[in-house]
């Protein structure tokens, strides 16, 4: 049996005018910090965006509606003296917190950040220079049910036995 | 309530000697092609490897136990030519192997590549050039069941709201 989350995540970039629980990020984030990084640096921290004005001010930068319009914006940043595979360890915190946002009936997308962009943001949000941000993620209960991964998905014609 | 497999994946070096089936190693990499993609790329292809004379060949490159002592490895490569973030791309499939992996009983620990032996390995493997790997994942049952994550290692401390 495949992870019923693993198969129902799906970007969703469209979500419903509602609130996400103060439990529900707790826990999407609870889920990035127990994601696996480099050395055991735990080096991630996470910032937590809910008023208006900041997700207008980031939307000025970046662009996309789903920025100003989801409940709460959540970004994942790494401190680069502590982590020696940043950008890895962003990212599997990063489907952590999309399969646990998953199970709690929410839907994410990774909004990936330009070096530019994400200079702008870090100087936004007061970030330090050590930190390392590469994207963001808005968080909210999907405007209509994605369709999960099915069968049709799996391609056995991308996997090699024993060499290429 | 976090989902279960995100607390219980662990890194595990030590695994029994029992074989992993084929379809758990369907499953799992079934997960790792279920990833997200940037731009939807699907470019990650998995090489399985089973046989010993491999395994040793591979041990011989890198090192480790686990290499030769797993039942299986699994090596996630990415087509560089159609993923724009080829690392991001390999770490969220990595991860949702090792959920995938623990859903089943299963373990496994990222054994990360170094540049050096990401190219032996690929001259061992006849893997294209085109092709990035950057990660070993053994995988198996666990000579001893891993500890969960608990509410030790989550830390409010990491958590920002609106900005630093």
């Amino acid at each position: 049996m495949i992870l019923k989350e693993i198969a129902n995540r799906r970007s969703v970039r469209e979500f419903k005018d509602e609130p996400v629980s103060e439990e529900a990020i707790a826990d999407i984030i609870r889920a990035g910090q127990f994601a696996p990084t480099a050395m055991s640096s735990h080096a991630v921290n996470f910032i937590v965006i809910q008023k208006q004005e900041i997700k207008e001010a980031i939307f000025k930068i970046i662009g996309q509606e789903f920025i100003r319009r989801a409940p709460v914006l959540i970004i994942p940043a790494i401190d680069t003296g502590k982590s020696i595979l940043p950008v890895q360890d962003l990212s599997v915190a990063t489907e952590n917190m999309f399969l646990q946002a998953t199970a709690l009936g929410l839907g994410s997308v990774w909004k990936n950040l330009t070096d530019q962009w994400a200079k702008k943001v870090k100087t936004l949000l007061n970030i330090p220079n050590n930190f390392l941000i590469i994207n963001i993620l808005p968080f909210g209960r999907p405007a209509k049910p994605p369709v999960p991964h099915g069968d049709a998905d799996f391609d056995i014609r991308k996997i090699h036995y024993e060499n290429w």
